[in-house]
C-alpha cells in the first residue's frame, strides 16, 4: 500500500538514527544544558544569520505554540491569527487552556493580509470599550500555512511593518519551514524569516526529525525564565540532548533544506502530473501538500492502492483530497502513484 | 571522568535504536493510532496482568503528572501528595498551572503514611467550612520515591484502603518503576501495582527508553476525550509510534525488569563498598540511587574524577551527594568508582 | 443634563432601599445560607413556575457567564455563542482566562439560528479530525440580545430541540431579562425561559438592583459543589444576603416585571417619536435600547444636552447612537429628550 | 438569640445608607469611572498621606486576593504567605485556579518571621534545582491576621527590608484593617502601612460597608491595563459608584476608624471579664476576635442564647471558639453576653 497520507510517517533521517548510535553511552548533561544542544544552536545561528537568537528546543508543534504565545503575551493579550491557522482551529483548545483568546483575521488562500491586521488593530483601539476587551498581544503566522502556501517577502515586510507600528510581536509557525525555504517559487530565505520575525520555530517534526522544534528568539528576546516556563507547561525535556541531536545533525551540511527539497521535488512531479491530467486543483500551494478535487468513483479506486488523506467534501461526486510528500518520500513510490492517478 | 550523575544521561538501549532502523521508512499513522502502539499496550497488559487496561504514552513525567491529575480530578479538587513529592515541588508549578493545589502531607523517607491520609481526609470533612478549602481528589505517591525508598506490598494495600473509604484514585508515579519492581528487596511487583491502583505510569525516559512513560488507567477509567486532553495540553505527539516502538521493545522479553536488574546490581555493589568503608547513609534506599555523606575534602577528590549531584549541605565539614547509577551503567566503571570511593 | 446612556447608572429601586434599613442590624446568616435568600429563591421559583430550580446568587454579568459556563463544561469543550455574544467579545477573555474556547456561530440582529447552530455541530462531528478540536459543550444566547432583540418562542423551541439532539446545554444570559419578558411583542414569558433552557440568569444589575444576577439551574442541575466553585472563581459574597435582599424585593408583587414595563413604556415614547421624524433604525429592537442613526451635525447639538452611548460610525457623515432606558426612566426626562430630537 | 458569630452579619453603616437615598436617581458613569470613587479614591490617599497611590474598588476579599496576586507576579511566580494565611487555606483554590503556588511559611500565632522569610528565599536561590521550582514572586501577610494578631511596627519594617533585598513585592490583607489600625496595643497605623507596603487592601465587607475592598498600589505601581484584568477575572462592577459610595462615607470625618474602634472596645469589655473569669485564651489577640476555650457542658448551656463560632475541637471536654464583634455590635449586647459567661 501507498502512503501519501502525511508528513510524519517516518521515523527519522539515517544521519540522526546513526548518530544516536554514536553517542549512546556518552553521559548528557540533563534539560538541555548539553554540548551538542549547545553545537546546534550555533549552527541554527548560523543557518539563519542570526547570532542575536535565543534558542530552545520543544517536542512538538501545539505545544511549542502554546509556550511561545503564552510566555511571550500579557495575561490580558490574545494572538491574532487567521481563521485557520493552527492555533484557531486545530489545537484541542491548547492556547485558550492557558488563558489567551484567539483573535480571528481573515484568511486568504491561508494568509492574513498586512492591511486587513492593521485595520483590525485600528479598529480595536478606536472602540471605547476596548479596555472590556482582549487586547492584541501578538500575531501568528505560518509559514507554509495550513494550505501549503507561502507568504511573498513583500507581503512579510509589510506585515513586519504593521508589527512594528503597533508594537507587536510576530510569530511565525515552521512546522514546515523547510519545505517553505527551500522552495523555488519563493524569494524567502531562512534568513529572511529571522530578520523579520520576533520568534519563530524551525520544525523538526515533519522534516526528518524523529520529533522536536527549535524555536528562535531573534534578539536575545527568550522570556525571562523560559526554561522554567517550559517546565511549568509540561514541555522540558529530561533528555534534552535528544533534541540537540537531531537539530545538530538537520543543520549540518544544509541537511535541512536538501531534504526538504526532496519533498518538494516529488510533490511537484505529482502536481505536474494532476495538472497535464486536468485534475482540479482546490488551492494552488507550492509545497510539499497537493490539494486536488477527485470524482469520487475515482478516488474509491486510488484508495485501494493509496493512502491520502480526505480534506472536505467537494460537491455531491466529487472529493477535495491531500497528497503529501516528505523528506522520506521515495520518487519510485511517486512513479507507483502516478501510474494510478 | 566518569559519571554517576544521574539516570537520563544515555540515548537508549540498543534494541530501541536497532528497532528505529528497521522501521525507518515503514509508514505509521499518527498521533498514537498505529499498530506498533497497539502491540505495546497489549505487551503492558499482560506484564500488569491487567486486561482492562486504557493505556497511553505521554513524552515527560512532569507532562505525565500535570495531564493525569488535571484529568482526573475535579476542578475544585486538589491532589494529595507527600511534601517531598516531585508534583509538590520540583515541577516547576505545573500542577497549578492546570488549575489545582497540592495538598501536602508529612513525608517518611519520601513516603505518606496510610493513617495520616485517612486522619487528614476525616479531618477536613469534619471541618465546617471545608466548602472554604479544596476538596482532595487524588492521591499521588511516588515509588520508587525520590529519595529511592520503597512501599511494600502492606503499606500499598493499607493506602489503597484510604482510598476505597474516601473514593479518592490512587496514582502512582512510576518515573523509576523498574528499579522498584525489579527490586530483590521488595514485595511490589508489577502486577501489584496495576491491581491497587487506579492508575500509574511507567517510566521509560530514566529506564532504558529514549523518552516516554506510560500511562496506565487500571480498569478502563480513562478520562472521556483522553487524547484531546493530552493535545490541550501540548502532550500529544503526533509520531506517536516513537513511543510505541520504545515500549513495545521495552516489554518484549521483559527487557524492563532485565535492565533494570543492572541498575540495582551496580548500585548494590557501589553501597557495599560505601557501607565497608563506613560511610554514613544520608537515607537507606534499596534502588538505584544512593544518598551518603561526604567528607568536604574527600568529596572535592571524588568530583575530579567522577561526577555526582550534590544533593544538600549535611554540615559545615560534610555534604549529602547522590550516586545514581541506570539500566546503562557498566560494571567496569563501578570497578573504576569503587577504587576512588 | 439628560442621560439615557445605559442601564446601569441609578443605585436600585426604593423598595430594596427601604428593605436595608429594616434589616440594618438583623444579624444574617453569611454565604447566602440566610432565610432571605432562601425566601427570594422560593419566590423566583415560584415566578419561573421551576419548583426543581437550583437557584444561586452572583454579583455580575461577566462573573455569572465566566463561572456558569467554567463549572457546567468539560474542560475539552467550549461554548457556542453569536459572534456578537456578550461573551464572545466584551468580557476580556473571562472564558477563556478560565480555560474554555468561545466557539461563534453567524448573528442574525444579535441572535443565532437553530438551524445554523445544528449544522455547526453535525460539521464538527463529521470531521474526522475533530478530537483535535475544541468540543462543542453549551450553547449560550442572550435574551434581549446585545442588540436588544428578543428571541421569539419558536425560536427558543428550535434551538431546544437541537441542543436535545446533541446534548448540548442551552443557557440563556438575561442580563437583561425583564426587558425581555415584560415586551408585548414577545411571547416568551419567564416561564418558556426557564422551562426551555438548563440554566439562565435573572439580571439585576440592570432591572432594579444595586447589583447581582439570580443564577438558575432549572433541574436541579447545578453543578456538584456550585459554592466552593463560586469561591474558586472569587464570586463568593460574604454578605450573600445582601443578594438575597435584593431579590427577594424584586420577586414581591410582580416588581421585577413591574419596573421592566417602565424601561420599555418610555423607550416605546422614544421610537416612535423617531419614527415619526423618520429617523433609520440602525436596528429594529423592541426593547429598553434603541439604536438610531443620526446625522453628525445634530448629534453634536444633542449631545450638548443628552449623554447618550456612540455605537458605531455610519458613514461619514452619519453616527450611529444607543438611546437607552431603564427600570428608573423617568417620562419626564423621556418628554425633554423628546423636544430636542 | 445573641450573635456574636463573625464581623459580616449587618447591612451597613446609616451613613452608607442614607447616602444611597441621596444619590438614589443621580446618573453615574459606568465600571468606577464616576466622581464618587474619584473622591473616594482622594480621601483615601489622604488618610494613608500616600498621594501616589493608585486605588481601585473590588467587591470581596478572596476575589481581591486573586486578582492582585494574579497581576502582580508572573506566570512562573507563586506567593509566599504564612500556611494559615487565607490564601494558603480557605480561598477554594482561588489561588491556583490563576495559576500561581501558594508556598507556605510556618506561622507564628497568624504571623511570618522576617527571618524565616529571608531563609527560606536564600536556601530556594541556593539550590541548584531552582529553576525547576516555583520562584518566590510575592509575599502576602494578613494584619490583622486570621487569629487576630497584629505585627509591630518593628516587624513589618523587617519584612520591608527582606522583600527590598529580595526584590519581592510585599502585599497586606486588610479585610479587617480597621480593627488592626484602631488597635490602641497596635503602634502600626494606616500611614504605616502604605509606607511599608507595595500594596494593601483597605476592608469594607468587615468593617461597616455593605461588601468591597479598596485596593491600594502604594506607588503608582497598578498592574498595567489593570481595569481590564479586573473584567477578565469577573471582578469588574457595572455600577463601580455602589463601591465608590461606601468607601467615600468610611472615609469621611473618619469614620472607618471610628466603627473600627467600636468593635475593639466590645471586643476589650468581652476579654476582660473572660481573664476575670478565668477562662484559657487559646490565642491571645488584641483585636475584635477573641478566641475562647470552653467547658463543653458550659459551651451547650452558651449556645442556647448566643451564636458563636466553632473554632476547634481543644480536649475531649473542651472546644475552643470564636466571640466575634464587628462595627455593629452593641454594648447592651455584650451586656448580656457577660451574664452568661
Amino acid at each position: 500500500m501507498l502512503s501519501f497520507v502525511n508528513d510524519y510517517s517516518e521515523v527519522a533521517h539515517s544521519n540522526i538514527l546513526n548518530r544516536l548510535f554514536d553517542i549512546q553511552y556518552d553521559k548528557q548533561s540533563g534539560y538541555g544544558t548539553d554540548t551538542i544542544c549547545d553545537s546546534a544552536k550555533e549552527k541554527i545561528r548560523t543557518a539563519c544569520d542570526c547570532p542575536d537568537a535565543d534558542i530552545y528546543f520543544l517536542v512538538g508543534g501545539t505545544q511549542t505554540n502554546q509556550i511561545v504565545i503564552d510566555t511571550m503575551t500579557a495575561p490580558y493579550e490574545g494572538v491574532l491569527a487567521a481563521e485557520t491557522g493552527h492555533v484557531a482551529s486545530h489545537e484541542a483548545g491548547a492556547i485558550e487552556f492557558s488563558g489567551h483568546k484567539v483573535l480571528t483575521l481573515p484568511h486568504h488562500d491561508g494568509k492574513i493580509d498586512a492591511g486587513e491586521l492593521a485595520d483590525w488593530v485600528e479598529t480595536f483601539y478606536a472602540d471605547g470599550n476596548h479596555e472590556h476587551m482582549v487586547f492584541p498581544g501578538m500575531v501568528y503566522i505560518s509559514h507554509p500555512t495550513e494550505f501549503g502556501t507561502l507568504y511573498s517577502k513583500d507581503e512579510l515586510v509589510a506585515l513586519r511593518k504593521v508589527c512594528d507600528e503597533f508594537k507587536l510581536p510576530l510569530y511565525l509557525d515552521g512546522a514546515r519551514l523547510g519545505y517553505g525555504v527551500a522552495c523555488e517559487e519563493s524569494d524567502v530565505t531562512l534568513k529572511d524569516v529571522a530578520a523579520l520575525t520576533d520568534v519563530f520555530y524551525i520544525g523538526g517534526t515533519k522534516v526528518g526529525a524523529m520529533f522536536g522544534e527549535a524555536v528562535v528568539f531573534t534578539h536575545h528576546n527568550a522570556p525571562k525564565y523560559f526554561v522554567t516556563q517550559m517546565k511549568q507547561h509540561g514541555g522540558l525535556l529530561a533528555k534534552g540532548f535528544m533534541l540537540g541531536v537531531q537539530f545538530d545533525e538537520l543543520f549540518t551540511d544544509d541537511l535541512y533544506l536538501k531534504i526538504s527539497k526532496n519533498a518538494l521535488d516529488t510533490a511537484k512531479k505529482i502536481k505536474n502530473v494532476l495538472k497535464e491530467k486536468n485534475y482540479q486543483f482546490l488551492i494552488d500551494s507550492p509545497t510539499n501538500q497537493t490539494f486536488v478535487v477527485m470524482d469520487n468513483e475515482k478516488l474509491a479506486e486510488l484508495e485501494k492502492k493509496v493512502n491520502v488523506a480526505f480534506w472536505e467534501k467537494y460537491d455531491d461526486t466529487h472529493t477535495a483530497i491531500r497528497i503529501c510528500t516528505s523528506w522520506a518520500t521515495k520518487m519510485e513510490d511517486v512513479e507507483k502513484l502516478i501510474k494510478i492517478l
